[in-house]
């Protein structure tokens, strides 16, 4: 059963750009971010921000983060990005984001995700809890 | 004779607010300069890229800054900017950026910024140049 | 009676640049917020992460925030920050910082900020409080 | 024959935190580009922004960043953090930076960078070329 993807556009901004005229790295782990929210609003069919509501959670928040620079890309470059998620287990997920420019895969991103509440008894604490079956679900390709 | 506005939407993202819940106020510099090169973008009809090429300059540097917060903004909120040039001058310009969420004025900003070339002998010089009178035309309301 | 100054040292960063090779403007409201939370922390005397129980506050939120860049700066630019600030009011202060390179000023930032609290009744409210004397006290020089 | 280790300390700013109150993840991306540039400052003995014209490079271009966030790091903590250049190859070279606070290692990040040069007849195009070996044994524990 293949995963849903979530296509999205975005510009290149000046400030997001170094010295060398390329993209500054850690814009992209932002960028990566963005899309990650937005395909769960998607998906879900819930504001992003009424998330944490809905599902009772504290987050999605990172594990692991990696990034493979294929490609410069530079200030006003229009990006194609193609998100989805790669995988799921018990209580946390993998998710890849594609990015081009003019049809040339640029950036792949891979980021691992908790699906996280807080401690009951400490809630500076951050615990992984198991991700809904009907969250699972609405990722999938119908 | 009134000015174009030059209107957009955006998104408030995850990494862009604070511990407090709000957006960092830095962020907000970042969207006046989105906002920026996106109008002249538009308003000229020359991909951003390009307006170096095109005009013969190196940027459009900030002189001055500036930024009100009248009313928190938060993760998820959907802001509406009406971006202008509020007056030309020789080499200079302002220009302001009033954001809004759910019709409520929460940040304005305003910026000053130069016309720039590369100093001829000394490039690592950057020099105020005259705004031709093509580009200020543009930026009127017809 | 004299304000109190702080003084910092801060070196720009590749990140922090854009592709003209200076500083993009946001990243100095960033550098003016890292001056105002040391120099806290250290006329203080009370670790930053430690200000919100001490005195009972949700933060220090910014209303105005303004910058004038008077020169550019460049990676590697090691800058010399002075920060105090310039005035308090009842639940309001401003705070300016002014950045040197080799000795000549390049940028002034002025922050105006509010000691804040939740409001008891809907936490998703930040009311402006009275400052402490003490507070205020200390950031006059003996 | 050991590597060289470049130790740094680093204080979490206010703005470098998300709503849940841990460093938003593409902060650490941004922390491991200052320890790089600082680490080659301090081991090759050239300022920073001398280095491109010391060793007639453009800038050392990420193509892999990685990073494992192993425990959640918060406003004011003091991160330690140990970096090295793990490996050299012809052309190209990883990094690692391991950050901990208060002894207990948070967050591991990885980074691939080329020693890289403008190419000669199309100056936007970037190029691997040779590390030089006076580089390399610089980066070797004495």
């Amino acid at each position: 059963m293949a995963n849903r993807v979530h296509k999205r556009q975005l510009t290149i901004e000046w400030g997001h750009c170094d010295p060398a005229g390329i993209v500054f790295n850690s814009r992209f782990f932002e960028y990566f971010d963005w899309c990650a929210w937005e395909m769960f609003e998607a998906v879900l069919g819930v504001p992003r921000a009424e998330l944490f509501a809905t599902y009772d959670i504290m987050g999605i928040p990172l594990v692991d983060a990696r990034a493979r620079f294929l490609l410069p890309v530079r200030f006003g470059d229009r990006l194609e990005v193609a998100s989805e998620v790669s995988e799921f287990r018990r209580s946390s997920f993998d998710m890849t984001h594609r990015m081009s420019v003019a049809g040339e895969l640029s950036v792949e991103g891979r980021e691992t995700r908790v699906w996280a509440t807080r401690d009951k008894v400490d809630p500076s604490r951050i615990r992984a809890t198991r991700v809904p079956d009907a969250v699972i679900d609405r990722f999938r390709a119908s």
